[in-house]
């Protein structure tokens, strides 16, 4: 039987109706015949303060309701270049890092060695180290990268534990999974710890975009001066916690004074990229969300994905 | 390929991860060659108060996340004795009632054509009639009927609309669907709009157990007392607002004073009933809910009527 | 134009529809031609710990959408008995509880002189105290005391305060407004701040029914235990937090391990009271309520002082 | 007696107290005399999504107790030009959305024979065409039409029913009730359902302004270049779905990405409207809402139509 | 300067106010001079569902606030016979579990070695195994147990990963910790995984009393019927999910048809034990919590442990 | 032992364990070596709508524990330069508001006595007063005052009392505590209740500085525009209602239109004052909030002063 890869229709069977899946699109084996797979890694174990984000698929699923296909900029809707499937979630060990890490390898091992592309909704960004390590043996080279987040999250280890949410980005360049030269940060404002939290980036020529820098520039002239990212394999990695809480209110560890759901929009649709092989949308916490905003924006951050791809 | 019909095992896939099924138990179309199908009937346009049963099957397979099959009482696992199944939802015309009710009945036809047994999470109680009259029409005649409630569902019509969802046990008998000499009521409590409130069970010779029959007789003797059912085509209707709105906050229309979920859970266990051929979960809203109290309530209710079968 | 003191009807205008009064019974001036005023007293500057009953009365007033008014044990409705109506709220002064007492006991010496009967939404517990001030003087005698709680409210000054919602039992005692020979408690249990706060009642011989002796005993042997209150003018105070927190979770100060509605619905539908002057249903504070439990709790007392009267 | 037009004051009767009407505003009969009826229409009969907008004018009514009439910008209260009453709900059947267009048409065709001009809290937005039905018999015209929506309610049929929440406009446009040369949309933006969701207002030559165009040109400037509606009868019908859902979570298809209560505000106070003979307010859903935001800003958008009549 | 063993009191300080610690007694260091140290163990990394354990100690701190230390049953307060302070929180590493084990017993290991006694709020219920080890060395064999639960806790190992909150009684038996002769469980109800579920118990002969053996005795039957645990050193650990839902909404995997907390206050008060050297109360879950009821259910067996000592 | 001045380490004790202090920072006693002291001051007696602010220095000592304290725009930790404690919480009457005035002047007289500098988290706004009472004697001349605020709160009586929340500004003026040439307010919005709202304000040549004036003329270029403060005793209060309730939901009167926190941010940084003796955040409700947006901008708010003292 061959696959529609189409969202059920909401003026056929009403939007609150039926299996959820991302999109209300055909949830398929991981072997099936779509070109964009949409993940749920419903992981938390590397939380360092609000837990919850392993309901993040389940809840993203649920709002996907009310998701829409057709991009008013674009004028197209991205089920019509692309098959789109959601596959399903990769399967973690809740209560360990270390095996999620490796169940998570083997899956995207997988699923990239078969061709796809992939947008994931997570789970704590402790997740996008073990996707990106496998996104680089897939491409031979280090991602260019761009990183939405309040934080850094290039800290040093807490609690002896080397790997958390708040250390990936410091692994993924320490590892070469991530080319620092191409590797932009949009929404990071403070407070730090401390001074030494800037340590890093600068070390390492990561460029990062603060909010004062987009308020002061202006959103439209923000936009428009960003780089050309290319043809390169290109990675997107959306933490909820770049927009204000007002915005996504449900997330680990919120920052005030963030960014709307309309800038990031506005710079998502802006991205000159070429060749984006994957994305994710993490930290979402629907135990401490309110109506569904957080999930509603990460819907629309995977939308923007998809209709960039 | 053949399908296991066991619940996705949380010991190896995370309860919280997957797409989320009744019980966990597989997505099947409505012809796969199961005994039991589990389905969702997201429809409130019967409502008179609080609305929000359109989200109940999806919260349902939400907190399914949590069941268990093997029930401690019996000793068996249901997933042992019937290949049970989650088939999906059945269409609906959300701001249409009429219309509703002719995609039910289809739906209901064509399943109960092919033999099936089913179990359906509404909805609210006006979904009830056509189900029954698909029902009736399978088994030639009226069926037997135990039906949870806090209220009769036996009144005249409102703002003169006839079918609404405390008017569908009038119908179901006025049509001959259910045999009222069969029919036993528990739950049943006050405050009423007026005396002739009773008129209808009255006439009918419908047996009404109300909460106070239970908890003066206690609950042992109670459901001791209750009679044989027999191998005739039996029906359980469970309006969640027979639970006290501690139990199921979440529901269209509370009453206080309510039974427990332990009793309604000892009654079913206690029902001498042969032939179960179907069975409702109805009125839960999850949008009034608290801590999926009542989702769990529903779900609990389900897995008693799937160990009955 | 004449008042019909009927509820508006829920099958004409839907129950969610219009400007919401107790038990969507007519608004009048505190002069019309009722027998029984409801009132709202929107008042908790009286209170230990959580606040919040000040929106006691507006929301009793919404949830009383839901309201019925045939009472199934007595099988009659009140509103055949009683002209009812909704009078609207007693003014208070929000920061300042003696000027509020003030303004209560203007207000209730002004009905109570016009020979009606009143039912209070409060408010914290120590709106009581004012109003059985003008009782006592409409009555010229103690009265007759019916006594809902956790606590038994006869503590001693708190932060140099001796007027607050902890103390109103003790100087209703003190002041002669209540007869301890005739005053009964329902729903005490522990823990306490010490063992001195028994004393007052010890030494006054108020009957005080812990939760432990209704269970002991028995609820239908508890209640036909109690005594007749006879034709003597009585009063009923309900404090939400007689009700265990399941049930009643929306009150300033919680204690688990309370009574249930069905038990308390038991007690006053069992009483023998022949001259119900007054009652008052006190504590509900919906800011902390799940899915208005303890507004639709306070109803149904409401309801079934009404019965009784 | 005669009435005082005048809302209660919060410095005599707190803003909790008291019966509530919009605006703490008198409630009189339909045939009082007043020049600008506030009226409840509690109906979400047309809702594909998240229903709850029955509770709508109950929950605008509460969160009135914190109006005020007196406008910053304009200098002066609206009380002091108009005659403005809370006339209670209008009719409906919940369950039935053709009957409730005719009960809807009954009242706002009585209310309009009378030369009332009329500010109505919904409902869903398919609430609104029945409205417009009776103002474009009343003024012999077609309407001259301002419209806040994140959709832009031209849909076509969903379910075979063709009068839903979705397609108010369509007909409104269709029936000759609007003119769609003065038309104009505020807050449009997507993603839509496909390219042919535009096609509508392309053809019939509405005005759509999207959010991308208020914030390229500036909040002010935008403002200033809106046209004048001149001495002709004009009508604003404000979705709150036009505002991101982080200032409007209650509602029931929320679109990330929109206008913020500032903007809207702003826009209102910026129409050069003459003569605006009516307004509503819709899609408002309590049981969905936070902290009563959506609520709040509902009451703001009605205060703003006031100031401007 | 000598501490007072005393709670802040709040006819003083408003119970409001203050830096929070478990019943307002004195912060003190673990090396001071009390008896009984409260401990928070905020830590739920061993969850396979809802996950939030980790801020239980903070939730209980705040609620109480409410807490009273005087025993209306036993008329003593635990205070008068015990110096009793809170001791803070244990370390744990929120990410890892086998180095969290080192962590508590490192702890519980200094704080036994003190000759301390303990009450510890969790957590989820693998942090009840560290303590139990330290506890068996310290007392030189093994304890003697009371266990309330909804669950066994002997199932096996979780996505290959042995020590979870459901293991920890199998281990706790393996490793000799505990006597499963004097092992005596509360409030388990189904519904199982299977059949095996129930084997581990069995074999080792752990009593297991479940719900309906509770309710079918009868509550004071059933409590006079409990063996005397003697002078052995003996420990409870309280799951709250021994409470039904309704009564402890706010847990990791609720179950219905569950205990009271009157219920549980009873078994708790009849207990027969002579030596109790500690307890735990786990499993509380604040973001999945409705008004605090399970943390109030949890102060409240934490006071019945304290007058029990 | 001498006192660390530093918060406790999120790597070290993660960041939801141990007991709640502002900032994580050391709790000591009044008279500690610290140099700016951090407060309590749990009251809402002064309150004409929503209460709750009792709770307000507890949950920001809840959510302290996602404090940091370095500040990216000044590039320091204001813990480098000064010594900042938690004192706990000033003593209250939580239902008398005179009673409690003294109790407030007789805590901060001794504070002030000792030349400590501090910032307080109340309360409603009515407990500005008394402090500034205080400040006015300790420095010895009327304040330079910073007011963040959606009113003026300069308002007449209301309810016959002088002293309310909406009447602290205009005592502070009237008593010559605050300099009203060197007063300014931020925030400013209507509605109001009439236009002599204004009147005191113009008397007094107070600045206000409306959401208007802001957003014409641009951010930066508004902040750039503000006066120097210079060196004189300068004092900042904080009502979270300056906020638009989107960002700031939990809070006792919102008014839609306001401020972002990043628009308060930029203020508080932008401030040229070289003398800040004390600050105070009031007015958040944490019953009233969602998902703790008010107490984190109240505790960001609370780093911004510290920052520029």
């Amino acid at each position: 039987m061959s696959i529609k890869y189409e969202p059920l229709s909401g003026r056929e069977l009403p939007r609150f109706s039926g299996i959820k899946t991302f999109f209300r699109l055909p949830h398929v084996p991981i072997d099936a015949d779509y070109d964009v797979g949409l993940v749920g890694l419903p992981f938390d174990g590397g939380l360092s303060y609000r837990p919850g984000a392993r309901f993040a698929p389940s809840r993203v699923r649920e709002v996907s309701s009310l998701g829409r296909v057709f991009h008013y900029g674009r004028m197209e809707a991205f089920t019509k270049r692309l098959k789109v499937a959601d596959i399903g979630d990769c399967p973690t060990v809740p209560i360990d890092l270390e095996m999620t890490y490796q169940r998570i390898q083997a899956y995207y091992g997988k699923l990239l060695s078969m061709g796809k592309r992939v947008i994931t909704v997570g789970g704590d960004h402790s997740t996008t180290l073990p996707i990106l390590r496998e996104m680089r043996k897939r491409y031979g080279k280090p991602l260019r990268f761009i990183h939405f987040d309040a934080h850094l999250d290039t800290y040093p280890p807490a609690w002896d534990k080397d790997y958390h949410h708040g250390s990936f980005a410091r692994h993924a360049v320490e590892e070469g999974l991530v080319d620092p030269k191409h590797y932009h940060m949009f929404g990071i404002r403070g407070p730090f710890t401390g001074s030494d939290d800037l340590d890093f980036v600068k070390k390492h020529g990561i460029t990062v975009h603060t909010v004062d820098e987009l308020r002061d520039v202006g959103l439209r002239a923000f936009v428009n001066s960003l780089p050309d990212f290319g043809s390169e394999p290109t990675y997107i990695s959306y933490d909820v916690d770049c927009l204000d809480p007002a915005y996504a209110p449900g997330t680990g560890t919120p920052v005030v004074g963030g960014l709307t759901t309309y800038e990031t929009q506005q710079i998502l649709r802006g991205l000159k990229v070429k060749n984006l092989v994957g994305g994710d949308i993490v930290e979402i916490s629907p135990p401490f969300d309110s109506s569904d905003l957080t999930s509603l924006a990460g819907l629309d951050a995977m939308f923007e994905m998809l209709s960039l791809m």
